[in-house]
């Protein structure tokens, strides 16, 4: 067969799999949403674009739509008001299995072309899909962008990648020729048929509707399963364009676009019911701990590739740049006021205080010193509201209004008024600190701004209370501050112990809550906080199976 | 760090690499125990190896050991009597995490270099296991010496070399260097580590003990994990062998020898601790379906790839070698009493019968020229005994003797006297016929030289039928015979939707049951009847995680 949009995208493929190879930085996708790269009028069309989805009915053209459910609430208190077609999950799962045929047919190389175009496509619609990622989420206007356009499209990229390459090691067809001596050989022509599991469920979050999501989607689909996406009851608008987008590339080449659906479940139980389907083979969530081991409980006849809740934590035993760590540490916990799957909970400073290259300082310093260097942050509004955003549920601001009953108080949550957005909910981030034995605080996640400086009994028992937190209750991500050779090399190893991603001494710009496509693996999956990792070759090779034929050639 | 086995066996794994990329005949290991191959001398001193071992205790100074057991019954009925040390499992997984770490930083080179050692070892040492597989399986002598040796050999070299794949892409460091405009880039030196999950339990078969067992152990060890290895009580002597000889290789080259271990589990109490046990992370099982769906059940802490039963069948439709056909399943119904996962069960054959290049034969004359096929084939005593073998375990003897109640008979199984082992139960094969809807006859697994023609109501019924005895009870593998490329690709397209493996029209000297390594997926695990496939990138790819580190460069 001739496949015109793999060839058409043949070499960015080619591009990306050898970044995954080599990890160095690369990107398909400009993250600046700069005219030069997206358009001189790219940003006014993405912004109307978006508006013009609100009070509408938003068209997907589905099968068994029995109604339409709208109800988002945008943490900016902006009115959405999308309504969205509700599809009865039977006739999803109906109309995947009827679509997945011809998907499989269409091979590794026929699938990647059509998802690589779709990309291409989201692409160009990133500052529509800012917009509904930003208004759905309490996101900033940058992070919305960039996390929910390019960055995204990256991860999506990278699961697309990850898929050819598993695929693409597999031929075809191959002819066995087995010597018999003196004898003629005996010859068999063998072919191998790449087929998807079944249909794939991915359950998006409310906090990152496009980056969590894209790389359950785009590994699914090129490895030939038809996705059904449910999204977040809060987050829909991100969902929608994504999977509308997919479906226009599909219907243009030929494809049945029912190889991707939308799923609008107002009760979770219809989530429930899609998830355990006989023919769902694979889910795909990120969400609380409480739901997504219920999926992995009940949902045997799928494989589960879950992101959960974690106790991230940073361990700080000595510096060389005390103002750079606290001014980076300050910035980690106020991106997106915490609301971030990375964000740091836990910051383990030992007893007897740190050596800095301001001289000794002390623990109470330490905390003190922290809680400054946040607060100076977020002293200037235009900075505050550039890096906060907006607490996106009601249940985070209640986290953060009780946060002062779980231990000492070092710098409280302010609210801030957003000019712009008069009715969004802004929050600082808030500090606590407390000893390491007063567990309850500190070791469960308490998602939103509210992290804790944790005073351990000395150095080594910090390193060990990082352990614990991360083999028990699981993290994303890891951090250390030292300047000791030795100490740092303890903390790595711990690490591969619990399987948690390392960030050492960081002072830059770069940031422990943050993970680069085609360069960092986000999350391990192999620590409580989550199952798999986005990507490695565990997070697609499960997808597909290969079904061989031979015959005497 | 240097590892001098990875470059005395680099080009043998690139070797292998290669076979698995174009699936292509290719084979490690010499299949005929021929002087040429294994030395003048090989064939008697495996043999007085093997016979050695007799009346002894097994020596493997393994931890924890709180007694001995014996018990193995040959299937020849020779005088086994070899005691095995018995370990207390607790002491086992001790051990085994105690070597981990340091088996960890070997390194995939490290690993792959000492796992080829190994597997070179075990191949000189091929006569001595053969024997001790026939003698503990009642396999024939060829197919022990096959199977048991080089076969089994090449299937754990597959695997260490699919994971060396899957390893050798993920670079050990990076430096990634993001541009900032006209600003200094932003320079990470990224560090990756590949970790094992944990301890690995691999639990065997008492019919292919290193066959069934290779793959999980070489995949397991070569991604970093610790193996335990369960052996089926009764073949227990081939698993002892193969981890004395990796035992001994580890020790050899400064590594800790607990890295593989033997539990030899005299109750399945005993084994269900084990594989329960909290530091298990995978499970390798090959055996009945009511153990591997405990396992499955109960082992939520580990990955468990089970290969379990099924009910594997051919469908005829036509053929232009009828004769030759006969003949083909004939000795795919013989090869060891049917006693192998992929000996087909049921023959299904349209009722009103099938086209031949020797005119119409109707359902009877089928079902009559099979039985004469089989029964002529077995006339002969000398080609009885070396194919037939000996009946592995009381409970498959039982089935035979009860099989007559199931269906009609069309090919009584008789009783052979083998001279070289009088004590051995050896049974020619069994043959009944039934109605599609006698489901209850053919429809579970009868394991054992016990197959059923099963008359469909047409060839459409008959593809229908296999399609649906495959998605419900598993198949390994399915067959058509055919001349018809429209019947043939109906049920190709049957294969994909129920994820086996199909041979078309095998008339020659390859047999359905029969799988190669490097060029044959064995199982899919898209069926009942395994959830794992020997080998493909899923068997590998999730034992091993990847933890990275970050620092500023």
């Amino acid at each position: 067969m001739n496949y015109p949009l793999f060839e058409k995208h043949r070499a960015r493929l080619e591009q990306a799999t050898e970044a995954l190879r080599t990890r160095g930085y690369w990107s398909a996708f400009a993250e600046m949403p700069s005219p030069k790269s997206y358009g001189e009028t790219a940003a006014a069309d993405g912004k109307r674009a978006f508006e013009a989805h609100l009070g509408k009915t938003f068209e997907l053209a589905q099968p068994g739509v029995t109604g339409t459910h709208a109800g988002e609430r945008s943490p900016y208190g902006i009115q959405l008001e999308v309504a969205y077609p509700v599809s009865d999950p039977e006739a999803l799962i109906e109309a995947a299995l009827a679509a997945m045929p011809a998907w499989n047919r269409q091979g590794a190389e026929g699938r990647c072309g059509i998802l690589m175009e779709a990309l291409d496509r989201l692409n160009r619609r990133s500052f529509e899909i800012g917009h509904a990622v930003m208004m759905t989420t309490g996101q900033a206007w940058m992070m919305a962008f960039q996390a929910g356009g390019p960055h995204a499209q990256d991860r999506g990229l990278e699961a697309v990648a990850c898929a050819w390459r598993e695929q693409a090691a597999i031929p075809g067809m191959a002819v066995w020729e087995k010597p018999q001596g003196k004898n003629p050989p005996i010859r068999m022509e063998k072919h191998f048929e790449i087929v998807g599991r079944g249909v794939a469920v991915v359950i998006g979050c409310g906090t990152f509707p496009t980056w969590n999501t894209y790389p359950g989607v785009f590994a699914a689909l090129a490895t030939g399963n038809p996705v059904i996406v449910k999204p977040h009851s809060n987050a829909i608008l991100p969902a929608a364009i994504t999977v509308s987008v997919i479906r226009e590339v599909l219907a243009e080449n030929g494809i049945d676009p029912n190889v991707i659906t939308l799923a609008v479940a107002p009760q979770r139980t219809a989530t429930q019911i899609l998830a355990t389907h006989a023919s769902v083979k694979s889910v795909d969530f990120t969400g609380s701990n409480q739901f997504g081991n219920w999926l992995i409980e009940n949902c045997r006849q799928a494989q589960v590739y879950a992101e959960l809740a974690g106790v991230n934590n940073v361990v700080i035993e000595s510096t060389d740049a005390y103002r750079a760590m606290l001014k980076n540490l300050a910035f980690t916990l106020s991106l997106y006021s915490g609301q971030m799957c990375t964000t740091t909970q836990a910051i383990i400073v030992p007893s007897q205080g740190i050596a800095t290259d301001e001289g000794h300082k002390s623990f109470d310093e330490v905390a003190a010193d922290l809680a400054a260097a946040i607060d100076a942050f977020v002293a200037d509004p235009k900075v505050a509201h550039a890096v906060l955003g907006a607490i996106q549920s009601q249940d985070t601001a209640r986290r953060i209004d009780e946060a002062h009953q779980y231990a000492e108080v070092l710098l409280p949550s302010r609210k801030l008024v957003n000019p712009e957005f008069p009715a969004a909910d802004v929050r600082t981030p808030m500090l606590l600190q407390c000893d390491a034995r007063d567990e309850a605080a500190y070791m469960t996640e308490r998602f939103g701004p509210i992290s804790f400086v944790v005073k351990a009994g000395n150095a080594q028992a910090a390193i060990e209370l990082a352990e614990r937190i991360t083999r028990d209750h699981g993290a994303l991500t890891a951090g250390i501050y030292s300047t000791s050779a030795e100490f740092v090399d303890a903390m790595v190893q711990a690490t591969w112990r619990t399987k948690v991603a390392l960030s050492i001494n960081l002072t830059g710009a770069i940031f422990v809550n943050q993970s680069a496509a085609f360069s960092d693996y986000h999350g391990t999956g192999g620590n409580p906080s989550a199952n798999a990792s986005y990507a490695d070759s565990a997070f697609v090779a499960n997808r597909f199976r290969v079904v061989q034929r031979r015959v005497h050639a």
